[in-house]
């Protein structure tokens, strides 16, 4: 039931013709109320798009009462006509909405090509068409309308004890941490401060979406929301809360890799008997970057050898010759050297493990990754996206 | 003439049967002196081969009077009885030389793939055949056998006042800074001591092999040498020689990424405008190593958007504002946004020049890349390699 899962949201998704093929390309979230509250975090890019700049902002103010977003365009490097065009879409989002809305309470989300400007003659009547779609079972037709080379779409729901989170996130290239090209709203009717949606909120994108890396490439639009209306009159013990946003992040998350561009392969590596979780972290993203690998895994290759040879460029603190790898469960390689026969490794599945284990510490982290396949070279080649 | 256009030298390439196709397999190269002098620089991945292992100790010795170099196996990630085997190499090309050479002299190199013993049974006899074939025209043969998935042998020399430089190398696949995988030997007759050699070869190594970066990938075996014979009796000026050396290592480096798997773009970055070279050349990896970016040079979409995201990831200083891209010559970007029209830009020869300018500084590097494509994604999972 993604963003309207929780109770007091209305959602809408529908075709502005921002997009040359007619498909669904701006989506409307509004918050009902009682509470405004709201969190949010973005990209690490240092070229941010302008509807980064413009979020950033707005969540300073502490108050998000719709979230407006768009595919078919990015909206980054377009220079100052950019950012305008990103506050004219506020203030048309705040017009249409009515007396209770502002436009330094909307954020604004835009993916797609970047160094383009959004054609706004289509994009601000598209406002008014989503604002009159606005429904109480919009959620999906919402998480439609930011796919971009998504093959599905992708929702997420977890309800607990009287209160719901819920959501919606796009997302299949430029996945890389902090964050991954992606646009995610999270909802709930939890009645929840906007200091606990940022605790919560961050302590979840810090081991799900930002542990996510598809091909190494971080995007300049990354967003991802959580609004709170507090509809349900419940206040949440906090435990119980992040473990909840977490799940819906993890979930969304699992689902961005699953459906990365051209992937034919999920990779799970888990960095085990790291002396840090920071070492942990840095050498599962440079075993998830290695496109030797990537390529290897795609022909079901168990090469273990690129595994070490990706640990080899890290700064973790580990002994070469103590370095313990597994495929499949199966510990091709052990102190460094030849383990058990990589014969005895299946990779026919779609999902492939890689366990590597430091042997120093007691720390550990899990990068989910994908192949590297002709398929994704074709999609990213082909014609500009 | 590779190795033996110095004087001073011979070489021979040989098939010992090491590769199961047959293809040559062995190479060898010894200095007849009157100097041994050497210098070598090694991989910095933290996972080293035996032979890297092995050959920084001869180096720290002071004198190198052959070099044994084999590819159809990299000797990496074999533990004990990988390093036993390197160190017997080394005793057979000493015994089979004579009373002039002893093992601790002899530096040896591996190249293939990761995690699997060398058959010594089949490399020990060769070293008997290929020091029965060195002659002072086997250069060439030498850097035929040392090729893995090279279509061609790279060779290259410079000659200056009555001395040479001359060199061979290979590598088509594991290219990246610190070094590529690539294995070079490059020997001159000038009269230089080990301490000059190990200077003209830094200074060289860093701004042509270092920056070169094919996919990423850094190597567990990369080794460069330089070998000095003495035999032309000409001390050279330090100035002189040094650029000599540079422009092997420059035209060996460029016919790396000529040659790099599944290649059909050789990208040229040119990071110009930076407050300092080491923020030139973090940028120029960081778009050199951006997956989504080489996909659109291999589709000859000039994507800038893509350069700009992989400027952005980086801690250079820059104002995202102020940054220029020029692809083939046309400033496409201009401010951060929209420069001049992108239909202007041709895409169809080999060589792909991108201008990255920071406008912060004075500084400048330049680094050589590779396009993505479905051929280097084949070569890289239809076997082990």
């Amino acid at each position: 039931m993604s963003v309207t899962a929780a109770q007091g949201f209305t959602a809408a998704g529908i075709a502005a013709g921002i997009k040359a093929n007619g498909n669904p390309d701006l989506a409307l979230v509004v918050n009902h109320g009682p509470r405004l509250a709201a969190a949010g975090v973005f990209t690490s890019n240092r070229v941010k798009a302008a509807p980064v700049h413009w979020s950033e902002q707005v969540l300073r103010g502490g108050a998000v009462g719709a979230v407006v977003l768009n595919s078919g365009g990015a909206n980054a490097c377009t220079g100052p006509k950019g950012f305008q065009d990103t506050h004219a879409t506020a203030e048309k989002v705040a017009d249409v909405l009515g007396a209770d809305f502002n436009a330094g309470e909307i954020a604004v989300a835009s993916t797609g090509l970047i160094g383009v400007l959004l054609p706004m003659d289509k994009l601000l009547p598209g406002i008014e068409t989503a604002a009159a779609a606005l429904s109480a079972d919009g959620g999906e037709a919402a998480a439609i309308a930011i796919k971009t080379t998504d093959t599905v779409h992708k929702t997420a729901t977890a309800s607990v004890g009287g209160w719901t989170v819920g959501g919606m996130a796009k997302g299949a290239g430029m996945l890389a941490p902090g964050l991954a090209t992606m646009l995610v709203v999270l909802t709930t009717d939890a009645d929840v401060d906007g200091a606990t949606l940022d605790k919560a909120l961050r302590s979840a994108t810090r081991t799900t979406f930002d542990r996510v890396d598809s091909d190494g490439c971080m995007s300049t639009n990354d967003t991802v929301l959580l609004l709170a209306s507090g509809a349900s009159g419940v206040v949440p013990a906090y435990a119980e809360f992040a473990e909840a946003v977490r799940s819906v992040c993890d979930d969304l998350a699992r689902q961005l890799i699953g459906d990365a561009e051209g992937a034919s392969k999920d990779i799970r590596i888990e960095v085990v008997g790291a002396a840090s979780e920071d070492d942990a972290v840095e050498v599962g993203r440079s075993i998830a970057r290695n496109n030797l690998l990537k390529c290897a895994i795609h022909g079901e290759d168990p090469n273990w050898g690129r595994v070490l040879s990706a640990i080899g460029t890290t700064r973790a603190a580990f002994d070469p010759d103590r370095l313990n790898v597994a495929i499949n469960g199966v510990w091709v390689c052990k102190n460094g050297s030849v383990g058990e026969d990589r014969d005895l490794v299946s990779m026919k599945d779609r999902e492939v493990r890689i366990t590597a284990d430091l042997a120093t510490g007691t720390e550990s982290a899990v990068i989910w990754a994908n192949d590297l396949t002709a398929e994704y070279v074709h999609e990213n080649s082909a014609y500009s996206s």
